[in-house]
């Protein structure tokens, strides 16, 4: 036994089998380097990990304890787990773990703590400015979104970036959004006095997910994408393009932005990374108008960055170094592939039903017949996005995204139990 | 040669001292490990480390290179370590390395990677739950702070929390400032159509920071406390305590809150730990009242999460294992005692002005003669906070926590020669 993570895992191992209790002592830093031939150092650090996950704690001069928490702890895990098993989760959002290389993620927030010097300041409040000019690169590459980094602005997710937005764009009156399914877009402007319109192309100010236009993933066409460029154009209203989920059109090449195809003159591009990384990462970004971003810098003092600087730091190396885009291609034929599993197994299990892939290609949609109630779904732990249910038939958009490659069997199971009853 | 890190610095130092220079080839993995006696796997780990960093990349198939983007690294870090010595900035909110054990940190960030199954959903729009449970007891015994986990917003900072509450008080009309210096809240509030007054009792929303009332760090005493509660109480007004810069309070024991003090019932408790540890860390925290918590909790579809997941899990077990009591011990004695050597400086070097300790210890009031031009400061790249210039006198509110503590010497014979020019 050499390492100290060897020592972690096999005091860890213990503690979680039983065989070592809640209060009960470990032996002394000098008697476990003994004991297992190392440095004391190397226990040092083995007890330190050991006590910040939570199954040890010290005492100051008498030594360490196996934790209370950690009985607690593993209550918790294991009742998250159970509960985890118990839900089949239908409604896209959450990642799954093969889908993601933490490790390699893991590196480059180790190699933004070296950067400490740059840890100790709130840094721009705009975002940093290496990781914008990461994004402008990345984004001209990708969507052909031609734009400075002056021009870009990173936060906490796209609701704290839409709140700069509201709070510069007051002259405005009304906003459009394609469905009632972005609650939290919709609330804020809400709350910042806007009119919240739905499918509005007279709206000042239109708010648009090209990628995921519907709840079914459709995908806007070019044809109307042009159209919708003009008429804002004529009307002088404001388009605010939230580019989610465009990595993931498997069956086709990704249709132009509306930024590139308007030449950005009145669009404001917006990305995020919760889904080609995983949602516990949360930067987002927005590319403004030239005027836009004027009315923002002369104002910069009403204004806070919410990002995380760490996380901003270690996505800038990520991004520079092309992992981004490996992993892009790594999630969608991940997400492509438990689709068709997805399809598949509907398929087979429920033969009767329509099903078939969305445009956007990670999620199924299902038509069946259907005379029960809508509650039957969460009694039966199946959580799922119900487009409509009337005249004995109920439609279904369905991702796997959450639900582990093996698993996808069960939960169609469980879907037709409901189905059915 | 041993360890992957030894690597790592062995070729960095060659990168940044030109030994090795853009785009010069890296020895092969397998030469490298030849070379240096150690595995494959571990010149993979630095190179890795390097790769991350900016030092070098990776060119498929054909290896390892000095990178470009190296050489604009080492410019960007030079330029902005000569603007950082150029600039004496006496305003605070920024931290010194001295202050922080960041690889302590580092540690419970590691751990919450460990965690990984959480790493992949968004998590609780509330804040995780295991951190409001820390946070619950921390407040309780820190500041006699009694609310029950159910009770605590999590958010990336005090603007995002404000909008929180500035989305769920829609019925109330005016809020009231201190002063002019918290840019930020008001800009929100007016945002959120809150006509803002200063220094108004009778305001329907009183925003005060008790520990730090004034630019000048005068915290605010027990007897206004209680008139200002009665007062509350009366007119029902509702309280946003601001508990920014309790902990600093040096020379008394730290004054009760008002939320302790009233009982909670009209009070917001929020807190922050950018002073604590460092600005790089963004997670604040409010206490809501049983109404508005039902308010938020009844439209939580509304909001999402801002704070980092991450850094909320390495927060909770950083809270939980008692680091942050000893850490702001620590950062107390540190600025506190940077406080007096900069007193004794303006002394030493200024015996003609008045200089004081602010009440909360960690600032220094300074009242000299004064005949020039304001722009002075700026111009002479003196950073300061002045809080009035009139009749031939100008006051200024100095702080030097973000200034070494060998530096303070020279940052106040800038301030000199700004005084007497």
């Amino acid at each position: 036994m050499k390492k100290y993570s060897e020592l972690y895992s096999y005091y860890k191992e213990l503690i979680k089998s039983g065989q070592l209790r809640s209060g009960e002592k470990l032996p002394s830093v000098r008697k476990a380097a003994d004991i297992h031939s190392v440095s004391k150092t190397t226990v040092q650090n083995a007890y330190f990990d050991l006590q910040a996950d939570g199954y040890i704690i010290s005492s100051p001069k008498s030594g360490y304890y196996v934790s209370e928490i950690n009985i607690n702890n593993a209550a918790q895990i294991k009742s998250s787990e159970s509960k985890r098993a118990a839900v089949y989760n239908f409604k896209s959002g959450e990642a799954d773990e093969e889908a993601f290389d933490l490790q390699l993620w893991q590196r480059y927030v180790k190699s933004a703590f070296r950067q400490h010097e740059r840890l100790l300041s709130y840094g721009e409040v705009q975002g940093e400015r290496d990781l914008r000019e990461a994004l402008s690169e990345y984004i001209r590459e990708k969507r052909n979104v031609i734009a400075s980094p002056e021009r870009i602005v990173i936060g906490a997710g796209v609701q704290p970036l839409l709140a700069i937005l509201c709070s510069i764009i007051k002259e405005r009156n009304t906003v459009s959004f394609p469905d009632k399914s972005f609650v939290q877009g919709a609330a804020l402007f809400n709350d910042y006095n806007y009119k919240v319109n739905y499918r509005n192309k007279d709206a000042d100010i239109i708010y648009v997910c090209p990628s995921h236009m519907t709840s079914y993933g459709d995908v806007m066409p070019i044809k109307r994408r042009l159209e919708l460029i003009k008429h804002s154009k004529k009307r002088d209203s404001l388009i605010i393009e939230d580019d989610f989920d465009s990595d993931f059109l498997y069956n086709k090449k990704p249709t132009p932005s509306l930024f590139a195809l308007s030449g950005g003159d009145n669009v404001i591009y917006m990305g995020s990374f919760s889904n080609v990384l995983i949602p516990g990462i949360r930067v987002s970004f927005m590319v403004l108008t030239e005027k836009l971003i004027k009315a923002f810098r002369n104002n910069i003092e009403k204004y806070a960055q919410t990002a995380s600087k760490t996380e901003q730091i270690a996505l800038c190396g990520y991004i520079r170094d092309g992992h981004i885009m490996a992993q892009t291609r790594r999630i969608r034929r991940h997400y492509t592939a438990k689709t068709r599993i997805l399809l598949n197994e509907i398929k087979k299990q429920l033969p009767e039903a329509k099903a078939e892939i969305s445009e956007n290609g990670i999620q199924v949609k299902l038509e069946a017949s259907f005379t029960g109630s809508t509650d039957t779904f969460s009694k039966n732990s199946v959580d799922v996005y119900i487009e409509s249910c009337e005249n004995g038939t109920i439609k279904l958009a369905l991702s796997p995204s959450s639900i582990k490659s093996e698993s996808i069997g069960e939960a169609v199971s469980a879907l037709k139990m409901c189905l059915v009853s």
